[in-house]
């Protein structure tokens, strides 16, 4: 879901980008209008994430998905070890990934109880090569509402909470992100990592594998998705314009308070998640009588809202709650759910 | 460059896909209407090409660039040996990234002229994997009029003349395409390929970069660049209104006809390529006194010509005559380069 003036701006762009009178689809990326819009965008990012020195942003292709591969890949020699915690599908994946390159030492796994809580107490070797981990989990409706501590190089797969909340963003050496949940359309990838992270794995890179030749490039090691470089540059200047993400954070809250709240008043629907750990982005829960199940989704589908089916893989309901959600949705959505729950509680 | 009614409803997609009453940039990437969206594209994909049974069509992620090591990680084992042609820049990439993961053998060059001919003569030895080479060479000015003889299954990069013309596409074994040309915007590539060719090399791939996955996945394997997609998908079907590959080989070569007939009539310029080697897609050139370069990218300029100027590894003049290209543009340009001599002359 992205922000009305968003959709806008991005029609308008299609048509005469920027009043230069050609498409955004038709620029060339070596044109300085191009190069305007790359360098707005990460300032923007710099600035949501208060970024220290040391620190490069580049917006590449292929979505969390190829960064599964390209951090270990970049950061985890063949004989090195990397820690890594198992909260979920998306985190499974990484692990799938990063085991093709090094050794996976996995030192949080919440995979006992259907990865439907956040580990608390764990320990990461010192001598693992990096921690990874994913901060909030689609899928289970989990989210890390704390950082782990921990004294080695902290990456981070933000997907799905990118830009919803401030956070103290110095604290990781890699952060990335698909941009199709909080920061744009699907077509392009959020990489912020820390130069001193990078050049310590003797292996041949392919360039366009390799962080280091991104970044010599900034971000135009070969022809970049223009079009979804500037979706996301609208989404991060609406994001300021609305107070940034400490707004972000605090209408996340209002949202998620509301929807859990009607969620545990309701005995017909069960919440999935441990309740210190729920996602804002995410709310993941079932209907006691399942059989209620395919008639709820009906009754939301015929009020104009879709996509609350739970992901394939586990199941049940899901409710999605990105930054450009308005309240009134969630409102919505809870006073049909109280009707329901009236109707055959 | 893109038809104008492929701007128009692209932007109108951005809006409101479909009459769906969302956003192109917010359906999800499993909905029917997406899917819909890539079967019909991989339709018109196998139509244009006329495939036979066996070829897979995929809309990748990355670029060609992501093709110059993706085709060797899934098709050269280490010990193997695949031919290659060094016609030119983007050839000389791939043969760089191959490289990386077995042995290479040139067995065609132009390098000793520029690049500036296509070798005519040459032998590919039976045991090489594959050969591979570039189809036109946007840089250069140099196209492949005919396809190479050889019995080694053929891998081509199509970036920037597929879709222009007609071709037996059932002699190659693979064929790829980076889609911001001929076939739509920056952000998504066209993969075709023969399923027989794959899984002969025994190397651990990661499942982004498995032709395998992506196939078993139907191009979903990860959230694909989903407006990427469409917009190839809009282009192709304006292709196949305007009357299929037949008719944009047609258009290509009255275009090129007028401007290479032009530019052999003026001895103010200089065109780079051998006659029967020139590009139908890119034609490159140079004014004789290179004092008055500048001056004519000037007039070009205040006649809304942009992007005349050479790419920035070989310099001067290089005019782009993609399919979406009209003829009155190519008679403007013409039209302006004999006032140019005139004045010059």
């Amino acid at each position: 879901m992205l922000p009305q003036e968003v959709l806008t701006q991005s029609a308008e762009a299609i048509i005469n980008f920027n009043n230069v009178g050609l498409s955004i689809l038709e620029i060339g990326h070596r044109t300085s209008w191009f190069v305007d819009v790359i360098e707005e965008a990460k300032l923007l990012v710099k600035e949501f994430m208060q970024l220290q020195d040391g620190y490069e942003v580049l917006f590449l292709q292929g979505g969390a998905t190829t960064q599964f591969m390209q951090v270990p890949l970049n950061l985890l020699g063949d004989a090195e070890t990397a820690a890594y915690c198992d909260n979920g599908i998306w985190g499974s994946k990484a692990i799938k990934e990063a085991k093709l390159y090094g050794h996976v030492n996995v030192v949080a796994s919440s995979k006992d109880k259907n990865h439907s809580y956040i580990p608390k107490a764990f320990t990461v070797p010192t001598e693992s090569k990096y921690l990874h981990y994913t901060t909030n989990n689609t899928v289970e409706g989990t989210e890390w509402h704390t950082i782990p501590e921990t004294t080695v190089p902290l990456v981070a797969d933000m997907s799905s909470d990118i830009f919803s909340r401030p956070m103290d963003f110095n604290r990781f050496s890699l952060i990335y992100a698909g941009a199709q949940k909080n920061m744009g359309a699907a077509g392009v990838t959020l990489v912020v990592v820390k130069k001193s992270l990078l050049g310590t794995v003797p292996r041949k890179i392919s360039s366009i594998l390799d962080y280091q030749s991104h970044i010599e490039a900034n971000s135009l090691l070969n022809t970049p998705p223009v079009f979804a470089i500037y979706v996301a540059l609208l989404t991060l200047r609406w994001i300021k314009k609305e107070g940034g993400l400490v707004e972000m954070e605090k209408r996340a809250k209002i949202r998620a308070d509301l929807f859990y709240n009607t969620l545990d008043a309701l005995p017909l629907f069960t919440p999935l998640v441990a309740k210190e750990d729920r996602s804002l982005m995410n709310a993941t829960f079932t209907i006691k009588d399942e059989t209620l199940e395919a008639a709820f989704l009906e009754e939301c589908k015929a009020n104009g809202m879709v996509g609350i089916k739970g992901h394939r893989s586990v199941g049940g309901l899901r409710v999605s709650m990105y930054n450009a959600m308005p309240l009134s949705s969630v409102e919505a959505l809870c006073s049909l759910m109280e009707q329901f729950a009236k109707k055959h509680g």
